[in-house]
C-alpha cells in the first residue's frame, strides 16, 4: 500500500492512521528520558498503614499460604501481602442510604456518581511491578481482583467494575508503590457499551464470539505475541497506541470470576512475560491497562474478557482530541514482532 | 448534591464524573513546573525556510497590508507573515494519481490515509502565540486557516479539514514555534460525524438548531465565561478537560468560510482574552485547540461551528483509557468563574 493505512478496530466504531512514515521503530523509546518519581513517606508502604483509609481487603502470610484478615487485629497487621483500601480522593462513592435506580440516574445528562473507587496495593515491597513481580506474588494480586470484583459486582447498584492500573507518572501514577485501582460504576461505560453492542450484532450474523473469531484470525498471523495452553496476547489490528497488547483468554467466558487457580497461575506469567518485554524494549515505559468484562447475564454468550495493555509512548493532541481519530505511528506487526522476539529470547 | 456528579456531553454520548471530592481549584495548576523546550536551529524561524517542505502558502507584507505568494520568488522570500507547508511527517498524504471512491475506503475496517497534513507558522516571530499575539497577526493566521480550508475543502477527495493547535511540548506540540496544523481526510471523523448525527436528531425534534439552544440556555448561567456582540465563549457543562473552553459564534454558520473581517478581528480578539486568562491562570498551560465544522451541505442547517480548547491539565490514564469515560477535578463552574475574572480583571 503506497498511503498509509487508516484502520478500523475490531469492535469499536474507532479509527487509526497506521503512520508508518515516521518511520518508528520500538526500539526508538528506549531513548526517551523517564520523569523523576517523587521521594517521601510511602502511604503504601508496610507500617504507615495509619496514612491510608481503613482496608477493605488484606492478605495476611500464614505458613506458606495466605489467610484473609477477619477481625480488627487482622486488619491492622504490619505483615501483609496484599492490601486493598479506599481512594483517598474517590469518583465514586458509595450511597450513604439505600438508594433506587431513580435517585441515581437523575436525568437524560445527569447522573449520581455512586459506586466504590478502591486502590489494591500489589505488594508490601514498593518495586514490586507485575513485570518483575514473583509469580506467587502477581497471583496473589489477580486473586484479589477477582475477590473484589465479586464482592463489588454483587451491590444492587453496581452495574460495571473497571479493574485499571496506572504505570509510571505520565500514565498518571501519582504514587510509585506498585498498585492497581477498582472503580464500580453505577452503570455500564461507554466503551464497554458499544463493545457490547458490536458484539452482540457479531453473535446475531456470525453464530459466534467476536473475540473467538479474533483468536482464530490472529492466531497464527503477524500480530501474535505470545500463545499459550490459556492465554493468547496480540497486538491488536487497529492499535491506537504503538506497543499496544491484549491478552485474552482462550476459553470463552465474560468476567475472570471462573478462572481456576491454574489458570491464574499462567495469566500471571503470560502478564509479567509480556510486561517484562516492553519493559526491556522501551525503557520501562509509562502504561496503563484496563482489564474488560461484562458483568450482565445477557452478554454472558457473547462477550469475552480480556486485558488491554496500553503503553505511553505517543501524545494524543489536538486532531485526536478533538476528532476521535488516532494516529499511530509503529505498526502493529512491528509492535508484536518486537515483543515476540524479545520474550522468547 | 452530595455525591459527585456524572454529567452527559451537550451531544455526544460521552460521560464524565466531576470530581470535586479532590477538591482542585483552577489556581492549584499555577504551581506545576513546565517541561522545558529543547534548544536548537528552529526549522519555522525566518531564514530557515530550507529547512521545510516547499511552503504551500505565503503572506508577504506588503505596504501596511498582505499580498499572496503567487511566483517562485515570492515563495522564497524570507520576509514573510504566515508560511504554510506540508507536514514533513503527513499522516494523510494526497492522491499520486486521481483516485475513486473505491481505491480509498478499500473495505469495512481498512480506508487509505488519502489527503492533506499542513503546517501552518503562525508568526516570523517564534514566540508569537495566541495567547500575547499581536492582534493583526492573529487575523493573518485566522485568514490563512480560511484560505487552506477553502482549498482543501474543495478537494473531490477530502470529506472533512481538521484545524487544530498544540500548544506545548506536553500537548504534542514537538517544536515550539508558533504554529497550528490542518489535516484533510477522506471521511468524516467518528467526534464530528457524532455531533452531526445529535444535531440532527435535535433540529428534528426541537426545530432549532442545538448550538443556538446551548448559547442560549448557557448565556447568562454559571458556566459562561464571556460574550461579546459576535460570540460568546463557555465552559461546557460536561468539560472532560479541567479549565476547558468552547468560543462560539452567535450567527448559525457550519463553517467559519463565511466569516467578515470584522468578525475575524473579534473571534482574534476574543480568543487572545481567553488563551491569556488561562495562561496567566495556570502558568501557560501546554493545551490543545480544534475547530469544529462541517462541510457537507447537509449538514449547514444543524451544525454550527465552534472552537474547542483543551487544557491540558490532568493525565488520561488506565480508567479513562478502558471505559471511554473520564474524570474532571475542576467543575466547568469555578473554570468559568476563575477565567471570567481574570478576563474581566
Amino acid at each position: 500500500m503506497i498511503y498509509n493505512e487508516v484502520r478500523k478496530d475490531y469492535l469499536l466504531d474507532r479509527w487509526v492512521v497506521i503512520a508508518t512514515e515516521r518511520g518508528r521503530r520500538p526500539t526508538d523509546f528506549a531513548r526517551r528520558e523517564r520523569e523523576k518519581v517523587k521521594t517521601g513517606t510511602c502511604p503504601m508502604c508496610p507500617g504507615n498503614e495509619n496514612m491510608t483509609p481503613k482496608a477493605i481487603l488484606v492478605y495476611l502470610k500464614k505458613g506458606n499460604g495466605i489467610k484473609k484478615a477477619e477481625d480488627k487485629d487482622d486488619f491492622r497487621h504490619k505483615n501483609w501481602l496484599i492490601r486493598c483500601v479506599p481512594n483517598l480522593f474517590p469518583a465514586f462513592t458509595p450511597p450513604k442510604k439505600k438508594i433506587g435506580k431513580k435517585q441515581i440516574m437523575k436525568s437524560n445528562d445527569l447522573v449520581a456518581a455512586i459506586g466504590h473507587h478502591e486502590v489494591l496495593v500489589e505488594s508490601p515491597d514498593h518495586d514490586e511491578h507485575p513485570a518483575n513481580a514473583r509469580i506467587p506474588q502477581l497471583i496473589h494480586v489477580i486473586n484479589a481482583y477477582i475477590d473484589r470484583l465479586r464482592e463489588l459486582s454483587a451491590r444492587p447498584y453496581v452495574q460495571y467494575v473497571s479493574i485499571f492500573r496506572n504505570h509510571g507518572t505520565e500514565a498518571g501514577a501519582s504514587l510509585s508503590h506498585a498498585h492497581s485501582q477498582m472503580i464500580a460504576t453505577p452503570f455500564i461505560p461507554k466503551t464497554l457499551e458499544d463493545e457490547l453492542k458490536a458484539s452482540k450484532k457479531f453473535m446475531k450474523e456470525n453464530k459466534e464470539c467476536i473475540f473467538c473469531n479474533i483468536i482464530e484470525k490472529e492466531s497464527n498471523g503477524p500480530r501474535l505475541i505470545l500463545k499459550n495452553s490459556k492465554f493468547i496476547v496480540l497486538a491488536p489490528y487497529a492499535s491506537v497506541n504503538p506497543m499496544e497488547f491484549w491478552v485474552i483468554p482462550k476459553k470463552h467466558d465474560a468476567t475472570l470470576l471462573n478462572l481456576s487457580q491454574s489458570e491464574i497461575k499462567i495469566f500471571a506469567e503470560t502478564l509479567k512475560a509480556c510486561l517484562n518485554g516492553l519493559k526491556q524494549i522501551a525503557n520501562d515505559p509509562p502504561y496503563n491497562y484496563g482489564f474488560h468484562i461484562a458483568l450482565n447475564k445477557d452478554a454472558h454468550q457473547c462477550y469475552h474478557w480480556h486485558l488491554e495493555v496500553y503503553p505511553k509512548l505517543a501524545i494524543w493532541a489536538g486532531f485526536e482530541k478533538s476528532t476521535g481519530m488516532y494516529i499511530n505511528t509503529v505498526t502493529p506487526e512491528a509492535a508484536a514482532e518486537s515483543l515476540r522476539r524479545k520474550i522468547s529470547s
